[in-house]
C-alpha cells in the first residue's frame, strides 16, 4: 500500500529537539518516501489526520511477552515469593500455545499504547516471533540462554534459537543473543555468546545490576562489579544493551560509557520488585545511551510505554529534587531514537525521517487528557495515558485504526486465554 | 432514576479488605438501595453490567481546576520560572468564563478516567461549582484565601467564598474553608478562618510542608515546623486535610497522628515540581488518615486517578525498596475510602455499600491492559490507566456511558477553549 497522509500534525526530530508541522507524510513500501510534497502521488490512498498528532511509534526496549497472563499474579510480595512461589511454578507449567496466547495479548496492550516495535527475551522464543509476525509488530527477539557451555547444558536452547531465527527473521523481527544473566550464565558461556553474536552479526542482550544481591555476589566471586566482569569478558560494546543496570558505581558508569553498550532502564518494574531506582540523570549526563523498557507484566503490570515514560521522568525528578533533569524530549527519545541507535538503526527507526520505516502512531490531539495542546512533547510524557492513540502504522500497514485491531481478532485471544483457566 | 445493575462484578469492601462478587446493586434516588436482591424492582430500569467491574468512583482530593488549561506551559522548568513567569502572569490574565472552561476541560478528563469527586482549590470557586452543577460531580470546593485579616484584606475573597456556598451549596456540592498556606496567611488570619470554619461547621482544606524553603522559613520565623505550628493555631483536627506534607520529621508525623487530620499526597506534582517524595509509608505506619490528589494539570500534569495510585504505590516500593510497602488495597483506599473519611462521610462515600451514594465507575474487565483478572485491586493501582473506564454514575445518575459523555457536550468545550486562545 501506498498512503498520503494529510493534515496530520508530524512529530519531527532534528539533533534532539522535536518540533510540530503540519505537513503530508508520503508511505511506500513500508518506509516514509517523503514528507511535505512527492510529484506522482496519484495512486497514493489519502488518509486524513486532522486533529492527529503523528509520532514514531514507541519502542520498548525489554520484556518477556509470554508472562503477559502472570499480570497481577504476583503483586505485592517480596521477590523471593515472587519467583519462587509464583512466577517459576506458573512458568514451568506454561505450554508454548499458552505462551503464544499470552504474547498475543501482550501484542494487542502494546498496539493500541502506541508501540511499534519491542525487545523480548523468552522461554518461547518462536511463540513471540509467531504473535509478530500476524500481529505485524516489529519485533528483536531472543531465546534466553542460561547454563555452563554452549556445547553441553545450553545447547538445546541456543540450537532452538537458531532454528526460530531461520524460521522467522525477516526485515521486522530480528533474532538476538540473550544470555539471562552474569549469575546464571558461567564466565565459559558468556564468552562463547559473545563470540557468537560477533561471528553472526547479531546484537546482544542481558539482565545486568538488577539487585543488590546480584552485586554483593559478583564482589564476593569476581571480586569487581558485574559491569566490570562484564566488560573484562569482552560482553560489552555498541552491539549490547543490558537492562535494568539498577546499582552502578561511578566507574560503572564510565565502564559503559566507554563501551558504547545502552541500558535499557524499567523504571516501574524496579520499583514494583523494590529494587530501587536506577541512576538514569547520571548514566545521560555521562553520555551513555540510554532505551526503556516496560519489563513483563508480572513486574510492572502494563506494557503501556506512556505510562513508562512518566514514570520515569517524575522518579527522577523526584529523587533529584529537580523539576529540570530528564526533560520530556529526552524521555521521549528513550523510547525512540535511543532504542534505535541500540538496534544499530538510528534513522531507520524511531524518528519521522524520510527513509525511514513507517512506524507512526496517531494521537488524538483533542483527547481531555492532551487538550490543549500547549506542549505536546510535555503531555506525551507528563499526561498521556495511551488511550489517546487512535490508529497505528507498523512497516507501512494499518495494524490498528480508529481503534479498531485489523491483525487482531480481540475476542479470539480473549476467549484462547479464558479456556486456559 | 432507579437502576437495577445486572451481572456486574461488585468490588465490595469490608474491613480494609476488597472482595469481588457478581451480584445485582439497586441505585434509587442517588443511594445504592440494595445488593443483591430487592423486592419490588418492577420500575427499576435494568443495566447490564458483564463483564464490567463495578467499583466505587475515585476521589481527587487535591486540585486547582481552573488551571486544567495550563497543562503544559511550565514544563521542566525551576519553581520559580514555574510560579513567577508561568503560572501567575496566566492566572492574572484569566477570565471567569476562561476559568468556567477550563474547569468543564477538567471535569471531562476527570470524568473519562473514573473521578466521581473532587477537591478543588480555586481562584474562581464560583466557576468550579457551576461546572460540577452542571456535569454532575460531587466536589468539595474552596475558595483560596491569603492575607492578614478576615476583616479587611482576606474579606472579599471569604465574602465571595459565602456567596458562592450561598449560590450553590447542595448535598452534592460543598464549600469548604480553604487558607492558601502558612506562609501567605497570617496567624491572625488561619485562627479567624478556623474559628468561622467551626462556627459553620465547614471543613478545612490548606497546602502544608510542600517545599524545603516552606520549611525553613517556618523554622526561621516560628521557632517550629509548619506542622506544629498549625497545631499550635488550633487549625489541626479531625475537619482538616492538608495537601503535599512532603517535608515531614518524625515528631511532624506524630502530631498529625494525634489531631485526626488528613495528609493528602499529590505523588506526582510533588515530583514534577522538584519536592520530592512525601513519607507515606510512615504516615500509614502511624496511622494517619491518608488521602490522594492529583494536584493541577500546571503540575502533573494529568487529573487521572489510575496513573496517580501507580505513581503513589511505585515510588514507595523504590524508596523503601520493599515491593511490599503500600499495598494495592490501601493505595485504592487513597482515592476511595480514606478521602470519605477526610470529608467525614465514612460509608456514605468512596464504598459500594447500600445507603452509599451511587457514585459507580464501571470498568471493561475485558481490555488488554486489565486482562486476565488474576487480581483486579492490583490491576486497578498497577496496570489501569484510566481508559478502562467504560460507564460513570455520580449520584444515582450516569453521567458517561458506554464511552459517551451525558451531561457535557465534549465539542463545545473544546471549541470555547480554542476560540479563547
Amino acid at each position: 500500500m501506498k498512503y498520503k497522509l494529510i493534515n496530520g500534525q508530524l512529530l519531527l526530530r532534528d539533533n534532539g529537539n522535536y518540533t510540530v508541522e503540519q505537513q503530508d507524510l508520503y508511505v511506500k513500501d513500508g518506509k516514509i518516501v517523503a514528507i511535505g510534497a512527492l510529484k506522482d502521488d496519484a495512486d497514493f490512498t489519502v488518509v486524513d489526520a486532522k486533529d492527529r498528532l503523528i509520532m514514531p511509534g514507541l519502542i520498548n526496549s525489554h520484556g518477556h511477552l509470554y508472562m503477559t497472563t502472570f499480570r497481577g499474579i504476583a503483586d505485592d510480595v517480596d521477590f523471593n515469593e515472587w519467583l519462587f512461589e509464583r512466577i517459576m511454578p506458573t512458568e514451568n507449567k506454561m505450554t508454548p500455545d499458552e505462551a503464544y496466547n499470552s504474547c498475543m495479548l501482550g501484542c494487542m496492550e502494546m498496539i493500541q499504547s502506541g508501540t511499534t516495535s519491542f525487545l523480548d527475551m523468552h522461554m518461547f522464543a518462536g511463540q513471540s516471533a509467531r504473535a509478530a509476525t500476524e500481529t505485524g509488530l516489529r519485533a528483536f527477539i531472543g531465546r534466553c540462554i542460561v547454563g555452563d557451555d554452549l556445547h553441553t547444558d545450553a545447547k538445546a536452547r541456543f540450537d532452538e534459537l537458531l532454528t526460530e531465527q531461520e524460521a522467522f527473521e525477516s526485515d521486522r523481527i530480528r533474532f538476538m543473543v540473550m544470555p539471562h544473566a552474569i549469575y546464571t550464565c558461567s564466565e565459559q558461556l558468556l564468552r562463547q555468546l559473545d563470540e557468537e553474536a560477533k561471528s553472526r552479526k547479531m546484537l546482544k542482550h542481558i539482565h545486568m545490576s538488577e539487585s543488590d544481591t546480584e552485586i554483593e555476589n559478583c564482589l564476593k566471586e569476581q571480586g569487581k562489579t558485574p559491569m566490570a566482569y562484564l566488560r573484562d569478558i569482552g560482553f560489552m560494546d555498541e552491539m549490547t544493551s543490558m537492562a535494568h543496570c539498577v546499582k552502578l558505581t561511578d566507574e560503572d558508569i564510565a565502564i559503559i560509557a566507554k563501551s558504547g553498550a545502552t541500558v535499557v532502564t524499567n523504571p516501574a518494574s524496579n520499583c514494583k520488585l523494590g529494587n530501587g531506582f536506577a541512576r538514569i540523570h547520571d548514566l545521560k549526563e555521562a553520555g551513555v545511551n540510554v532505551a526503556l523498557g516496560t519489563d513483563s507484566t508480572a513486574s510492572n503490570n502494563t506494557l503501556n510505554m506512556f505510562r513508562e515514560m512518566g514514570v520515569l521522568t517524575l522518579i527522577h525528578k523526584g529523587i533529584h529534587k529537580d523539576s529540570t533533569v530528564l526533560p520530556a524530549a529526552y524521555v521521549l527519545d528513550t523510547a525512540t531514537a535511543n532504542a534505535a541507535r541500540a538496534f544499530g538503526m538510528t534513522g531507520r527507526l524511531g524518528e519521522i525521517k524520510v527513509g525511514a520505516y513507517a512506524d507512526l502512531v496517531f494521537v488524538d490531539l483533542n483527547a481531555p487528557s492532551l487538550f490543549p495542546n500547549n506542549n505536546i512533547v510535555g503531555s506525551l510524557c507528563y499526561s498521556a495515558n495511551g488511550s489517546e492513540v487512535d490508529s497505528v502504522m507498523i512497516d507501512g500497514k494499518f495494524v490498528y485504526k480508529n481503534r479498531e485491531f485489523l491483525t487482531i481478532d480481540r475476542e479470539q485471544v480473549l476467549y484462547n486465554i479464558k479456556k486456559d483457566r
